[in-house]
């Protein structure tokens, strides 16, 4: 299994994000990014299956700390304001990708095979943010709604913070995405 | 160009739904549905590119009705409500087409590429929407939360009456998941 190599998958997908950002996703081989990274190619795939996986990790870590987000949020608390306060409290996981999180989705919005992947992932999310509703008592179609139109309003703040993510702060964002969101639904926002 | 078949691409996409139903999808093939429609295989492909586009034709038929039934709404509605009503409108083109909706969509579930495939073309729709906002002068991101939180709405709208797209009437369930999403982001549903 060669040497321990220092946070040898850190270094992969640093490396990974900029040869796509540089060449495109398409043009881009393992080679090359273990290459970049100073790891062997052998290094790349004990770490990821291929080069998409670099961008769509097994496991999905947001929907973890989701979960846990949730789990934190009082019961008698609404379902939207909870999905609000676990998005929240997610925030951080983006926060400290910081410049990574940047980088991968320019190499997204890109790619239209790539695009297509990343709706299907937030649709997952959501899915499963409505699945966690449900076990907190939560009836349909509450849960399913709550999970969808707040998936909707983190999207605007997460476009809103994609472009400085170094300097806005993602909480605060969705947040105000999800008093514009109220806002809508209640009729407003002409 | 052969004979002039009466209808033949309903008749085609009738007996393509009955197959992918009765074989499952991956399993039947242009000649198959050419043979149970009672045409020829190059009828077939005068028709459809290949046996997905029996499910998800060129042109999005629902896109154009959907935008036509917007600009019947007058400017000073809301923009939750303008969706909400150009759903509702565009709600006779699945009436329309009763058991084959029924059909198309059972076959959609029981196939994960499928599913992607119907998610990215929803997906699309709510973008399409959110555009169709904008050109009405609503800024975002109103424009883009009314058009998913509406798809949201549509969506549960829409699984409620599959189950019986005969009996059921969708415009009144559009109206009805409306008003649901319109509690539940107001903080009710809990």
């Amino acid at each position: 299994m060669g040497r321990w190599e220092p946070n040898a998958r850190g270094r992969l997908e640093q490396a990974a994000l900029e040869l796509y950002g540089e060449h495109g996703f398409d043009a881009t081989t393992a080679k090359q990014i273990a290459e970049r990274a100073g790891l062997t190619e052998r290094t790349f795939f004990r770490h990821f299956a291929d080069k998409r996986e670099v961008l769509f990790p097994h496991g999905n870590p947001l929907l973890e700390r989701l979960v846990g987000a949730l789990a934190d949020v009082p019961p008698e608390t609404a379902p939207i304001d909870a999905v609000s306060a676990a998005l929240q409290g997610a925030s951080d996981l983006f926060r400290e990708r910081g410049d990574l999180a940047r980088r991968r989705q320019a190499v997204i919005a890109a790619h239209a095979e790539l695009r297509e992947r990343e709706l299907i992932k937030l649709a997952a999310l959501a899915a499963a943010l409505a699945g966690a509703l449900r076990e907190r008592g939560v009836p349909e179609p509450a849960a399913r709604l709550a999970a969808e139109a707040g998936m909707a309003a983190f999207g605007v703040a997460f476009d809103r913070w994609i472009v400085d993510p170094e300097g806005l702060d993602l909480s605060r964002l969705v947040r105000d995405a999800f008093t514009e969101l109220k806002a809508v639904a209640s009729g407003g926002g002409l």
